[in-house]
């Protein structure tokens, strides 16, 4: 049975979702309508003989497809209104918008499996990588103990121009700019949001809990110098922003961090625009999976297989999928995760006598034992930065008081960087 | 509805299979029978009170399953009646049976198809990596120009072995026997014959053709010798073996042969039993996933996916995947990739003068031109063994003439080795 289909958004990825379409042969798929804010641009594929809307809404409600394509974005007004029509009206979702379902998921979940809609998101996260499926159908006999990754192409783009042609941070952001990879207002994706939204997708998938970007702790790199990256690949490792979601004690343990990452850690060598995403699953062992986490056609590539898989009927998966779960209370399971880490600081102070005394005496009193030290710049009378590798420790209060105590000392120039190390 | 399932066979995978179901929660599976050789055996699982049976056919007539679960293995006997029991019998069939696949796949899958009937195989390629769904359904919406990987587990250890611990090839095979990663007759291994029956799975899906065993170019790792590794490695690459799929002017070319990768390739940081995928997508890009290629819990949990997967009711699945096509006759498609390679070869010699000469003359009458070249081994008077990169070439007969006739020339010692570049 032919499945009607409409396409909300014609922007990059929905201009190569529809020119996708018409290049290719399938039988039980028909575009019925199509809805863009301006008809006339100049856009990828021919649409003279589509019917065309510039009121998305309007066209649901008189084309009632079986499918809503939704490649708007953003996670209120007349984009909230149509996934409530289509939720309400038995009318599939194919979506690439990550901040509608991070922020409102739970909810919309909730509504579409009363109402048994299904609701079709891999481009969501990770632009082409099938991140989505793996998750949701093809580890469900997995127990997942964590996952982590870089989500965020940008971030990965500007820190890999810093490491390799020794560019200062805002250099490296200009040039991502001019490359198409960062908006002008880079906040979204430098802060850490953007990661953050798709975490919380990941996270719902793997471990059925849709917590909020106020569960993770956030922290985003526009506070990393050269001299970062430089003192990182002199001691053997690469700075990555990397997402993790990790079973604990304590809960889903969340964060968003730049981390320093070991040459023979799976991310190690993800470079520019790609993503990874590495699975660390109790019987399939660790998985990992990588491929460009943008772009107008690898973003399409997951939209379309989506719109293949429901147009074929298989709409029988929970839209988190359906994972087994061992038959014993969760509380009591062991923690497979040891989420203690080794810490890279940067200390940033005149290099004046008794400068270390004072430092190593901060360290000491807050019972931090440190593995190794190096200077960075010996001008006379210029600032050095000192960086610190500490041993294995928890990411305890004594550690961030620590660093408070330095931030607050007169010898301490700029604020003390703190990564964890992989 | 509860799916009646019935394991065929208590091995590695099988054991692990009904343990992993035993401890998790299912509303909608009831295991109810299993069979194996010998009932009385050690086993991860307690079986004491399952119905159980030596004949897996008799199994299925009495108990009439759903759900067959085949990890027996093997493509003839008594494993080949139950799968056309099966077919014959509206039982759906998931395995880790990558030899009856590769072997009577074709008919198989048609009469599965005719009788609507779902064949489902996760496991049998490359275990906990879900590359059948990735390739089946994720990128149902993506043109592929080839796919290429790591696909052999033994291999890849043995080849890491020699690297790592300076081994030649029989000392790191009995490595291999001992961790129990090779066979006592290693040679399905070794010669590349298990890679083969997987590429030839992956072939069938990426590319809808079901290919044979004469169709591949198969060549494997016995004549790989120490000197190999350590040469390669000093000029920047790593040996591994490599099954390769990719269209071409002349249709789909399959290659299995240990490469020469290089550093910035995907799979050369992939080490020891590791297997690895990538897939040269045309919308999505390039796409590598990485993980345990065999291995009990691992295969398990690819073959517990496609249990939970089918007892949900999505079989709206093409055995083979519903690739979309483009609209435009195959055969005029430009020829994505360069099949032309740099190669390298190894020539074991006296050590005299003029045997430069008598080589480089041999290389010039079949127009190959060479990039560099080392040698290995200066003792006085013994065989040195001299190693050469050349240009890029087509893998044309030039190159295979000029290798047989260094072959039957008087100064060279042994069989040449000749190994493409990726």
């Amino acid at each position: 049975m032919t499945k009607k289909i409409a396409i909300a958004g014609l922007g990059t990825v929905g201009s190569h979702v529809l020119n996708m379409l018409q290049h290719m042969q399938h039988d039980n798929i028909e575009i019925v309508a199509i809805s863009a804010r301006t008809k006339n641009k100049d856009r990828l594929c021919d649409i003279s003989n589509m019917a065309f809307y510039d009121n998305p809404l309007r066209m649901l409600q008189e084309k009632k497809p079986d499918i809503l394509v939704e490649l708007i974005g953003g996670s209120d007004g007349i984009v909230e209104d149509i996934w409530h029509h289509a939720l309400d009206n038995n009318i599939n979702i194919i979506t690439a918008n990550k901040a509608i379902l991070a922020e409102k998921g739970k909810s919309l979940i909730k509504k579409a499996r009363d109402n048994h809609v299904m609701i079709a998101y891999e481009a969501a996260v990770a632009g082409a990588i099938p991140i989505i499926k793996i998750l949701r159908e093809a580890l469900s006999g997995t127990y997942v103990n964590g996952i982590s990754g870089i989500l965020n192409g940008t971030c990965n783009y500007i820190l890999s121009q810093m490491r390799l042609y020794k560019q200062d941070f805002v250099t490296a952001l200009k040039q991502a700019q001019n490359a198409g990879y960062a908006e002008s207002d880079p906040t979204f994706d430098i802060d850490g949001i953007d990661a953050a939204h798709k975490l919380l997708l990941l996270t719902a998938i793997t471990f059925g809990e849709f917590l909020t970007i106020d569960d993770i702790e956030c922290d985003g790199i526009r506070h990393i110098d050269l001299v970062d990256i430089i003192v990182a690949e002199n001691l053997g490792y690469r700075i990555k922003l990397i997402g993790s979601a990790q079973r604990s004690h304590h809960g889903i343990k969340l964060r968003i961090s730049p981390y320093l990452v070991p040459k023979d850690h799976a991310l190690y060598h993800i470079e520019n625009a790609i993503n990874a995403v590495v699975i660390d699953g109790k019987e399939s062992g660790p998985i990992s999976i990588t491929g460009y986490g943008a772009g107008g056609s690898e973003t399409a590539s997951s939209v379309i297989a989506d719109i293949v898989n429901i147009a074929l009927g298989n709409t029988h998966i929970d839209i988190l999928g359906s994972r087994l779960q061992p038959k014993i209370d969760q509380k009591n399971l062991p923690d497979f995760n040891n989420l203690s880490y080794e810490y890279y600081i940067r200390v940033t102070c005149y290099d004046k006598i008794g400068v270390m005394a004072q430092l190593a005496q901060i360290f000491q009193q807050h019972h931090i034992s440190i593995k190794s030290m190096t200077q960075y710049g010996d001008e006379k009378d210029k600032p050095v930065d000192l960086e610190f590798i500490t041993h294995e420790l928890d990411h305890n209060n004594d550690l961030k008081q620590a660093i408070d105590v330095m931030n607050n000392c007169d010898i301490v120039l700029k604020p003390v960087i703190l990564l964890p190390i992989l």
